[in-house]
């Protein structure tokens, strides 16, 4: 067993009575003005609160309110988005908030009541998932599943399990993370029992490919994701399609850390001490050379600009590879906001002027012709092929990349696509050194850095 | 056809009447003073010529005489010995020459006299090849067959082949060459009828595993060389077994280049014009790094050595990549005497101070725990695969060939087992540019640099 005081770690997690007191209120408020709304412009519709706060799951301080506005199946959809979007608007305006409106898979209006954000989310009552219309359909299904499966004391082994996932980095579904969902969270702790019997399946029986099946569905085989599990409420969805390898092995190695030396620091921030001088000591101590792309992200959402940022350091990876230099390693960050960074540490960033070139074995008649035509007799025999010495295009890395990305003269790199405007509208290729000597390195960025330095640093208290 | 006039090539490489009469008075006054010693001794022994003096292949000044001694079936091999050097000796000294004893597969002894250079090779008589005792008594056979075989005319287009053969660089079948020898270029006359019906079937036909089979034994599937030419007197070997990739290939270049552009010069050694200034020029203009290893060949027969330094040097490629640099080319030649060189030219020679080392998987909890003591918790999770940065041993590679061949620090690099002695004994590693400008190049080496950097020069005129 592990010796470590929950009940502490928990009074500090949990809600206040006056925080749940207060959103309670709220939220019988807003509930109350949707209905009577509704009911006056003779509407058939009810607000019904979802998530985190619904199930008793949210952790202080991030009451993560969500107001459903439920419709019946056969409800015409504009009917539905027209009048989902006027009860919110109307809601919040009586309540003298903000709002704003947004979309996922179909729109929604958010409100700031208060001090509080509240999404107020149109969507249709279904009575299984083969009536599905939109994702946000399966929110109440999934509300209800785990309000009736969930024991009253597991709500704060969520919480622990939520916690402890967000201080060691893996929480969070949306790309930028590529983590674990809350709703993962619940689902485990219903398969696993407590917070520690999450961690001690993970240490001990997770492997890529490991299937929860909570209702036994049998569908697993449908995905191939290194997590699979079966939507109780969908059995043809992954709860876990979201959670990449990486943030799945992190949770696995900070589980085990946690069991072998548990400590309460498991469940608060780290502490990361990281200083300018030492991060460009470090850098300059490795012996690589180190570039950051810097440019604006494009104003898309998050878990759009996520993706591309990814898709655009990994081809810049394999385009500078492609040409014979040699990576050690990349990543990527951005503030969602004015910057955005690609950083390629390189092992090899310059190269000799001549590269060799294997060309058709000497067998094969038509393309030797036409190889040979082109190098005119400086080619030579190596086994049975042709090889010839090419000048190289690109002997410097820095020149290779401003080239690809100021003239894009090179076709193949993959950029996302809203990226590749504002890398092409305006973007800076620099030395890690220059960079750090030259002050525009604020500390978000920094962070950044120490974080590639130190990779693993936040699975180990 | 083929607008050349070989008739002025065969006056120039043919053997002239009065080198036929004396190469044919010797070897008449030779035969007979062999044949009448063992008559008075009382042995069972008769000389008898062979090679491609017997066969009438032989080229102007290349006179290769061989006298066989050969015995009955049933003579026992230590009077075989005995007998067949001493009528040898004898011989030679009768003549007033020297004479040198030497090993193939048994002793033989090598007279020279009358500024030939004569091989007395004792050997048995057999009927087929099921009675082989040693690979020598194959030779007799050999020249049987194609004396037999051989139509008048066709010893020329031998010639010719052999002529051609040997100025681009292909003829021999010792390992220094890799090449063709004299009884395969018979076969390949014989098989192909002239020496243009040879370079067009070879330009147009050949493939690795083409197969030459003149008496239809059957047997080509036991072999897995490039060229199969299964020998009439023994269907058990392969003629071309000695013949490699690399030069079957270059001979099948050469034919297609002489065939599309025909040239007395094809038959006559290439003047290659080198120059110490315009090596260094060429070597320095490439950007990349170019170490020479030097070091005395040791006391072993050619057929030993050049095997021994080929191995040593694709072992150094193979541990300098495995390191982390990356190998362009290279080389390596020795005059079979006073100096050995083995040649590298390197694309990467410097490396960062950190490398980057893959770990066990995190899902393998014995591995991990091993890596992770060693590694005191400075590795991270990339995917599910535990890494660490290490610092590199060599961040240089020419520290590096020093410490493995001065110390042998390193025990995985493979040498020849005699040349290991001799390069630990005394060597020296130096950067080609150096060794350009120190005045210990003397031309034979130039000429191996020059061949480096110009690797099929021979094949064209």
């Amino acid at each position: 067993m592990v010796d470590i005081n929950y009940n502490a770690v928990l009074e500090d997690i949990k809600p206040t009575e006056p925080e749940k007191k207060k959103v309670k209120d709220l939220l019988d408020k807003l509930i109350h003005i949707i209905n009577k709304l509704a009911v006056k412009e003779g509407i058939t519709a009810e607000a019904v609160l979802v998530g985190s706060v619904a199930k008793g799951t949210w952790l202080a301080g991030k009451a993560d309110i969500d107001l459903f506005i439920k419709f019946p199946l056969n409800t015409e959809e504009r009917y539905l988005k027209k009048w989902g979007l006027t009860l919110g608007h109307k809601c919040i305006e009586m309540m003298n908030g903000r709002a704003e409106e947004r979309y996922a898979s179909h729109p929604y209006v958010t409100g700031f009541i208060n001090g509080c954000e509240i999404d107020f989310v149109p969507c249709y009552i279904i009575a299984d998932s083969s009536q599905l219309k939109s994702a946000v359909d399966r929110t109440i299904p999934h509300t209800e599943y785990v309000k009736r499966n969930l024991k009253p004391n597991q709500a704060d082994e969520v919480m622990l399990l939520k916690k402890f996932m967000g201080s060691v980095g893996t929480y969070g579904s949306e790309f930028k993370v590529g983590g674990f969902s809350g709703y993962l969270c619940e689902l485990l702790v219903l398969r696993y029992g407590s917070f520690q019997g999450v961690l001690e399946a993970a240490r001990d029986s997770w492997k890529p490919g490991c299937i929860i099946d909570l209702e036994n569905y049998g569908t697993a085989e449908l995905f191939d994701d290194p997590l699979i599990a079966v939507d109780p409420v969908d059995k043809n969805r992954n709860v876990a399609a979201a959670l990449n390898l990486q943030k799945m092995s992190e949770f696995v190695v900070a589980a085990g850390n946690f069991l072998k030396n548990p400590s309460k620091e498991y469940f608060y921030p780290k502490n990361l001490e990281f200083d300018l001088s030492l991060i460009k000591e470090e850098f300059e101590k490795r012996g690589t050379k180190t570039f950051l792309l810097t440019f604006r992200p494009p104003e898309i959402p998050a878990d759009a600009v996520y993706p591309q940022i990814k898709k655009t350091e990994n081809s810049m990876a394999q385009v500078v590879e492609r040409e014979g230099f040699k990576v050690l390693g990349s990543d990527s960050w951005t503030d969602e906001n004015e910057k955005a960074v690609i950083l390629l540490e390189l092992e090899t960033w310059k190269l000799p002027r001549v590269k060799k070139h294997l060309g058709p074995f000497i067998w094969s008649k038509d393309h030797q012709e036409r190889f040979l035509e082109k190098y005119d007799n400086c080619a030579w025999v190596e086994g049975d092929r042709w090889v010839v010495e090419v000048p190289r295009k690109y002997e410097n890395a820095e020149y290779f990349l401003n080239d690809i990305l100021v003239e894009n003269k090179i076709g193949y790199l993959q950029f996302g696509k809203h990226l590749k405007e504002e890398i092409l509208k305006n973007h800076e290729i620099i030395d890690i050194i220059e960079f750090l000597e030259s002050g525009k390195c604020d500390d978000n960025i920094l962070e950044f850095l120490y974080m590639y330095l130190n990779r693993s640093e936040l699975l180990w208290r």
